[in-house]
């Protein structure tokens, strides 16, 4: 059975951990305020813990603001290798709105992998809301979530477990395409602030 | 009447010549092959010429690959000031089909407003495969165009002719935004090309 840690108990964490839960996966959501992390594990019969508690997940999922991650990598330093590390992150400027906080050649995840290079980094989840995670449909679409990596068998297990929760995954290439999915995760973040699309919507992949 | 001239005969060339004739406007296409101009132009009632004629639209449409790009603006040198100049390209290195030749921090869409000052560029149509111009459909969804520009003024002429070919407008934010629009045009060549979105779908915005 696929073990998967959600660390960060907010809108999209609660999302993927249901999915998590859904695909048959052992759970454990990790946050903060441990209260937090128990109202989104305890409906899925899933572990609670605080930020800093033992890691149950071979999966870890880093369901946090990008600001948030580092100062999580360096909580977890030393027990983080060998795990796939799960990026969902927008690294989006939110006093702008109008660039990513990330340089302009690089993206969120290729930071976290040369931070944690002992970990296996996958970029997933970025471009879906999590409303579109929860019901399975973005607009009239079967929710996609694309999924970026340089590690095959890592992506294949990201895969697996949407699949297994009723989503459709598609393998967006290597960790380097992690760079237009922030772009397309960024563009999509300012279409649903401006009203152009709906939070339940966004950009739908056509199957 | 607003009058458009498209520059290039191909794919989506055609397909923009096509919506530009559905929305009223008067039509010219040129391109080098003007009997390729000529066989786009015809069934339009459109105008048809040689890359190198009098431009007779307000609104130019640069319906070419992007390393064309550059000797068509010198080609037109002085004759585009005051012009909207659509641009269309997604600057893809076909070479490694892995990056854009843009610099990171720029787009091929600043790149040419940049070389041509006194004209006003706008990103269009880019994210639109042209079968999705030309169906009016994206899968199931209708076909979006994602415009984006500094000038209210000329996004506002390329948005209405979108509307009055029949397909949905949105205006995507400022120029700077090219760069997030030439990523998801990338991205989305590269899924299709794969096999994981067909050229009749791609990315459509839920509305």
């Amino acid at each position: 059975m696929t073990a998967v840690t959600i660390i960060g108990a907010g809108n999209l964490g609660g999302a993927v951990a249901a999915l998590a839960a859904k695909a048959g996966a052992q759970v454990q959501v990790l946050a903060r305020d441990p209260e937090k992390a128990h109202t989104i594990a305890a409906p899925l019969g899933a572990d609670a813990g605080t930020l800093g508690d033992h890691l149950t997940g071979d999966i870890v999922v880093l369901a946090l603001p990008y600001h948030a991650v580092s100062a999580v990598l360096d909580t977890y330093a030393g027990a983080l290798a060998g795990k796939t590390l799960v990026d969902v992150t927008n690294p989006v400027d939110f006093a702008t709105f109008d660039a990513l906080v990330v340089p302009a050649d690089s993206s969120a995840a290729r930071i976290i992998q040369d931070a944690v290079p002992q970990a296996t980094v996958v970029k997933a989840f970025n471009t879906n809301f999590g409303a579109t995670l929860a019901t399975g449909t973005a607009g009239p679409l079967a929710t996609t979530v694309l999924i970026a990596g340089d590690d095959q068998a890592a992506k294949q297990a990201v895969a697996g477990l949407v699949t297994a929760g009723g989503l459709r995954a598609i393998d967006a290439g290597s960790l380097k395409r992690a760079r237009e999915l922030e772009a397309l995760g960024f563009l999509q973040l300012t279409l649903a602030a401006g009203g152009k699309t709906p939070w339940t919507g966004g950009f739908a992949l056509v199957g």
